[in-house]
């Protein structure tokens, strides 16, 4: 009982053996994500088209709840990217941005991701999001990243552009009316930019050379995203830039923490919003999972799915009783928390008290701040998900894959984020059917005088003309078995000296019932041509299912051997006898 | 240039030989699929919910299409039960049977079918169809059968029953309103079923057994549905049933061949019907090629599919222009052609011209016959379709399989027929992928001291402590690589005594892109562990595509060795290393 207990939550293992240094590293790393995720947290709702304290509650509840049941000890749950993105998406078709529908629809969103995640969680089948190949979550992310990118392109600019999943549409859109453009905001958005690149690539190189210590050199590093909300902030404040320049400002953010709510129950919002839910539940927790997965294997520590399955699934369903949206582990946000020195979870609680500290006192100072800072915080947390190298990479190394991933991308910029996604899963598993679907086969003769057998196109060996040995490459299913017996049927009229068929069976890990069938009625048909079959190598599973129907017993002269070795040596021995049947 | 028209046109290859005996043979043969087809391809139309006539013109220009272009020489193009089935489930959704839009819906599937068949014959993708495996074939022609037998009791027990796609509704509404039955019309049903039964099982028999010689008993045996035509068209005539009993009969049909039309080509009723042709054409064609297959290896010929597409395609546009409906090559008709001694296709053109004559002149004699005994017709040659030998035998061979073949009967039955076989299709990848995603793994051991190296859970082996020798049975794929990773980090931290990992790769057949990360992320974190990977038995094609992007240069003091024994004997030799990390 106490065991199910601490499997369900992991903070009664780490919690044991707490000491003063673990909260002095929790608490540094807790403070450094959390001055990353204030500004991050506003610029992602404002990118879900939501008012920006909803990115702020997303970031306090969720993170306690992730923090108590938690398998990964580093992973930073909150707002994210391509999760805001879907969400925007998705409530872009049921209702207006700033509708009261259109909050319910994010607070139902995280109701329903929550509801899916725990579920999964409960059912253990976390092993179902492995359909999403690596090359198709690649070229996923490099495109909703490029629509992120151009998404936020008004606010740099400063005049509006009609919301498109196209970004051809938003690119010239802009161009076409670039005569618009606020030149105010503009240079607010190059300032940002400027401090974001500087902090990110410069900062910790010079501190460091001026002698600040290393650690301190990293932690003001990340601090970034705040220099640069406080500069911008003074700067519209001290010139009233919202008032002179037409600057576009946050302006009121409600003070006080979240609202604790239980969401409105609509049950044709919920049917609508399912498929859509689904989807940002997949995305989240894959995105979550790998970044917790290579979080954790730098430390040696282990992570659960399913126990992460249920983890964010409260998390989500946190947000959606305190008023929030869908939220999941962002990539370097987590990362940020690991090498700022975190060592368990309690990091993420102090993060949570410390912007729960922070909505209620801040949020005034934060009414000047200008909207396209947010947008380069965002433009340049984006930037890091196109992923050229995996593109590279997969090309040199598999043209099935690499076509996955391109058509993946395309999709996505071309038919919207849900379904791009959905093209591109179902055509890496077609291309993996296509590919077990024509089996490779090899022909096999003796290297030398030894055990040995090798492919006769690869390597110098000796055959007999009575034998013909093939080694079937794949296991044996409905998508292959036409080709199969397409090909040995085929090999076999073209060598009319063949006497005996020796199908090596070593890569065979399983037959199924259809062909099952193929097998059964390729021996027959080979037997009336005066050919016998023989098996060598049979896996231990797959002889116990053919044993179980007595397959072993309808192979008339046909013998199963345990290697090819023992096949070839016995059948080369043999007199060879003549068909049965005249051909 | 010649060898091309005579690999598109097989006429040109055996008609170079054709001599009077094989024209006897085909005569004979035609003449005897001719007497079937006349009551069966009326009885398929009012299947179709069409006019019995155009089951007669989908008999004529059809046939002589596939017998000009098709690869099979015993296969018998015409109206078919499934596709029938499937055209009035289609048709029944988009207007009233025996509108003029009804007529025109089935003109226009038989041309969209004949387009998509050519279109997949000439892009050469016949393979396609071999994602629909037995089993789910298999469920999908017992639940269809089922479904047409059911679809005929309102002929047999002469009283209106609604159309349902359920047959519990069906059964039901007899039930209930089994007090309008009609005796004569029942009456007729009875003696139908007992002629064509009695015919079936009997009469091959009795008449061999009285001296008559083996070739025409089983020509008369063929004879039944004539038989049962004859006797309950005459007694319906005789006794005026028709007016006085309230039998149904086929009544008018016009008298003369099918009026060549040009299909009036709607976009938006195209567009409306193609996934529903798409699902004819797939389900015709692998009836038609199962069937075409299994008697041509009779024979020894060769059944090219990408040919029979063609000529499938062919003959369904010579049904859209000839005022007929879907063809396909039918099971039981092609095997009376066989046996009946058909050698060429001729045998078909022969059939064709027989129809077209008895479109000419037998008509008028067809006026009383009564429906009930095309319905004791279908239902005959549906019973055939019941298939509980494959459900028997895929229960006790494979269980994912037996889950297909029941998950399509019952999805077929209660989902409709196109949505059904659509669901068991998805259903069955869907356990193919769930199967190679938890691939079995072996540790293996070496057996005496021989070089043969088994699994230590079947076999009495010798292993050495600091040698972990793994056999992964399934290629590596997006699916399984999280559950391999797991797996084998699972049991080297089992056995903390290991330092080298051996990954026997003989049944990997492939490893995609999302698996060479994880072989990539696995080698190097063992490697912190202290724990150093190597690879046997890497096939030609896997090591050729590792090779090319320098993997095996990454894998530190991995080797990769030619077998098992050579890894064994050289590992063991060497002193082990300590790790390169404390743990």
């Amino acid at each position: 009982m106490i065991d199910t207990v601490r499997r369900f939550v992991p903070l009664l293992q780490w919690g044991r053996t707490y000491d003063r240094q673990s909260l002095a590293s929790d608490s540094m790393a807790g403070l450094i994500v959390a001055i990353m995720l204030v500004p991050q947290g506003m610029a992602y709702a404002l990118l879900a088209g939501l008012p920006a304290e909803v990115g702020l509650y997303a970031s306090i509840v969720p993170l306690i709840f992730y923090g108590l049941l938690g398998s990964s000890r580093a992973l930073a749950v909150g707002p994210v990217a391509i999760v805001s993105l879907m969400v925007a998406s998705t409530l872009g078709e049921i209702a207006e941005q700033g509708s009261a529908g259109y909050l319910a629809g994010a607070v139902m969103l995280a109701f329903l991701s929550g509801a899916i995640l725990l579920g999964m969680g409960v059912a253990r089948v976390g092993f179902l999001v492995n359909f999403l190949s690596h090359p198709v979550i690649s070229g996923f992310s490099s495109a909703a990243a490029l629509i992120i990118g151009f998404s936020q392109l008004k606010h740099l600019l400063g005049f509006e552009i009609p919301r498109s999943h196209l970004i051809t549409e938003t690119i010239l859109h802009a161009l076409t009316h670039i005569a618009q453009v606020n030149w105010a905001t503009l240079l607010i958005a190059a300032v940002s930019l400027a401090i974001l690149l500087g902090f990110k690539s410069r900062v910790a190189g010079v501190l460091k050379s001026t002698g600040v210590s290393a650690g301190l050199a990293d932690a003001i590093a990340k601090s970034g995203p705040l220099v640069a909300v406080v500069v911008t902030t003074i700067a519209v404040w001290a010139l009233a830039l919202n008032d002179t320049a037409g600057v576009k400002i946050v302006a009121d953010i409600p003070s006080g923490l979240p609202p604790l709510a239980v969401p409105a129950f609509d049950v044709d919002l919920a049917r609508q919003l399912l498929p859509a839910a689904a989807l940002i539940s997949v995305v989240g927790f894959l995105e979550s999972v790998s970044v917790a997965k290579s979080l954790a294997s730098k430390r040696r520590q282990k992570i659960d799915a399913n126990q992460e399955l249920i983890a964010l699934g409260a998390a989500n369903l946190g947000a959606a009783f305190t008023s929030g949206y869908p939220v999941t582990g962002g990539f370097s946000r987590s990362l940020v928390n690991f090498t700022s020195g975190a060592v368990t979870p309690l990091a993420s609680i102090i993060t949570a008290v410390l912007i729960g500290i922070a909505v209620m006192v801040l949020t005034p100072l934060l009414f000047f701040l200008p909207k396209a800072t947010l947008a380069a915080i965002i433009v340049v947390a984006v930037a890091n998900l196109i992923d050229i190298k995996t593109l590279r990479e997969t090309f040199a190394y598999d043209l099935a894959d690499f076509m996955s991933l391109v058509a993946t991308f395309i999709s996505v910029l071309t038919l919207g984020i849900e379904l791009g996604i959905v093209v591109g899963a179902g055509l890496s598993i077609v291309l993996y059917l296509w590919r077990t679907s024509r089996p490779h086969m090899a022909v096999v003769g003796r290297v030398g005088d030894t055990e040995h057998f090798r492919n006769v196109l690869r390597h110098e060996v000796k055959t007999d003309p009575a034998i013909l040995a093939i080694r079937v490459d794949e296991s044996l299913y409905f998508a292959n078995t036409a080709y199969l017996e397409d090909e040995i049927l085929a090999r076999v009229s073209d060598s009319p000296d063949i006497k005996h068929l020796v199908l090596i069976m070593s890569a065979v890990n399983f037959i199924d019932a259809s062909a099952l069938e193929t097998l059964e009625t390729l021996t027959e048909r080979l037997r009336d041509a005066g050919v016998t079959v023989h098996l060598t190598d049979v896996k231990g599973p797959v002889s116990d299912k053919l044993q179980r129907i007595a397959f072993f017993d309808h192979m008339g002269d046909g013998k199963v051997y345990l290697s090819i070795h023992d096949a070839i040596t016995e059948l080369s021995a043999k007199p060879t006898l003549p068909p049965r049947k005249a051909a």
